[in-house]
C-alpha cells in the first residue's frame, strides 16, 4: 500500500513538469502503480490483483491527485527527496512480494520468479515512462532495477534452501533492496563505467 | 463498426505524413480499431472479441488499406473534419459497450467498468502513437479522454440507480460523450488552463 | 532456439551505441527474443511459452549477455552482417511455428494465425524499440514485416487446400520468408516508392 501511494505520487512528479492535466495525471499515477503487478498477472493467468481488491485503485487515485494539486509544494527539494525514499520501498515490496506469489503458485521456477519480481517492480515505471515519451529506465544509468534484481534473486536463494525461514528472508530481502536504493540516491550511484557501453556520454 | 472504421481511417490519416508504407499503415489501422478492447478482455480474461467475430479485423484491414490508398483524397480538410466526429462517435460507442460489458460481468464493480471503459475508447491510440513515435494523447491538452470519463461514470451511476433505463441511459451517455467530443472538435476546446501544469506553454 | 539467440543478440547490438548497461542489455535481450510470443499466448490464452520450458530465457540471458561483453568483437561489420542473416531465420521460424500453433489451436480461422504469426515475429522487436527509444520499424521503409506476412499467408493457404503437406509447406514458407529477408538485407532492398506516402524523403 505504501508503495502503491509512492509509485503514484513519484510517476505524478516526475510527468509534471512536461504539462499535463489532472487527467493524465491520474492515468498515468494508476498505470504506475498497477501497471507491473497487471502484466505480472496476466502472465501467470490469475485474476488482476486489483480486479480482487480495489481499494488499490483508490489508494493510486487519491495519491495522484493529491500529487496533483499539491505539486509545487512536493516538488520542494526535500520533500521530493523523501518520496524517491518511499519508491524505492515501494519497489522493494512489489519485488519481493511478487517473486514469493510467483513462486506460490510454482511457476516457471526457478526463472520465472525473479522475472516477474522485477517485472512487477519495475514495469509500471517503464509504461509511464513510454507513454510520456521519456527515455525509460532501461536506457538511464542510475541504480534502479539492479537492486530490486539482486534482492529477488536472493529471496529465490533463500525460498530454495531455507524455505522454513520465508519471513525472516522476505524481510532481509526487501531491505536489501530498499538499502541499495536508499544508498544509490543518497550518494547519487550509477552503474560502473566498465559496466556501460558509453562510459563518459551524458 | 462505424467506431472501428473510424478508429483506423483517423490512424492511418495521423501518421501519414510521417512516411509509412502499406503495411505499417495496415497494421497501426488494425491495432488501434482493435487494440483498446484487446486490452480489456485479456483483463477479463475473457476471449478476445476479435477471436470470436472476426469481421472487426476484416473492417479494420479495409479501413486502413482505403485510407491509405485515398489519403490524398481524405486529407482535405472537410473530410478529415467529418472523420474526426465518426472517430468521436466511435470513442463514444466503444466506452459505454464496454462498460456495459465489464458490469455485466461483475468485474471489480463500481470502478473496473469505468477504468476500462476509458481504456477500451482510448487504449488502441495511446499505442498507436508509441509505435509511431507520437507523442500520445495523455501529453496533450486536447479534450480527448476526459468526455469518456465523464460518460462511462454516468453510465456507472445509471446502472446502479436506474437498471431498468439501461438502454436509454447508454444512448445517453453515448450521445454525452459523442456530443462533449462534437463541441471540443467544433471549439477547439482544450483542458482548462487552471487544471494543467503548464498554463502558457505549448 | 537459433531464432531466440538471434533475436537477443541483434537486440543488444542495435540499442548498444546509445549506451547501456549490462542489465538493460540483458532485459531488453529477453524482452525482445520471448516478447512477440508472449503477447501471442496472451491473446490465445495458454500458458506463456517460456514457463513450461524455461530454456528460452536462458538461452535469450546467455546471448545477451555474450553480446554485451563482446560487442566490440561483433559489432566488427561482417559478424553483425552474419547475424543479420540469422535474425531473417529467427523471423521466419517464429513466425511460421507461431502461424501453425495458432492453427492447431482452431483460433480465429483463418486471419488470426496470420496476423498472429507476424506479431510472434515482430512484436519483441517492436516492445524493444518502444522501450530504448529508438523509431519502430514499423516508421521505417526496410523490407522486415512484408516477408513475414508474406510467408504466414502463404502457410495458411498451404494448411487450408494441401493439410498433408503441412510439414514441407512449413519448410518452404520459413525458406520463403529467409530468402525474401536475405535478399533485402544484400540489396538493401527497400518498400518501393509508389508504396509508400513520401517517396523522396529519408
Amino acid at each position: 500500500m505504501a508503495g502503491t501511494v509512492a509509485f503514484a505520487v513519484t510517476a505524478v512528479l516526475v510527468v509534471i513538469d512536461r504539462g499535463i492535466d489532472l487527467f493524465g495525471a491520474a492515468v498515468l499515477g494508476i498505470i504506475t502503480a498497477v501497471g507491473g503487478g497487471t502484466i505480472r498477472d496476466l502472465i501467470l493467468e490469475v485474476p488482476v490483483f486489483w480486479s480482487v481488491d480495489l481499494s488499490y485503485i483508490w489508494v493510486a487515485l487519491c495519491a495522484s491527485v493529491v500529487a496533483f494539486v499539491a505539486h509545487s509544494l512536493l516538488a520542494r527539494r526535500h520533500i521530493y527527496g523523501l518520496m524517491l525514499y518511499v519508491d524505492g520501498l515501494g519497489v522493494a515490496l512489489f519485488g519481493v512480494q511478487a517473486t514469493g506469489k510467483v513462486w506460490d503458485l510454482g511457476f516457471g521456477l526457478p526463472v520465472a520468479p525473479i522475472m516477474l519480481g522485477v517485472v512487477t517492480a519495475i514495469g509500471g515505471g517503464l509504461i509511464r515512462d513510454v507513454l510520456a515519451g521519456r527515455p525509460t529506465l532501461l536506457m538511464s544509468r542510475e541504480l534502479y532495477a539492479v537492486p530490486v534484481l539482486l534482492g529477488c534473486l536472493l529471496f529465490v536463494a533463500l525460498l530454495t534452501y531455507f524455505p522454513e525461514q520465508r519471513f525472516v528472508g522476505s524481510i532481509g530481502c526487501i531491505l536489501l533492496i530498499f538499502g541499495l536504493r536508499a544508498a544509490a540516491i543518497h550518494w547519487k550511484l550509477t552503474v560502473p563505467y566498465w559496466f556501460t557501453t558509453k562510459p563518459a556520454a551524458e
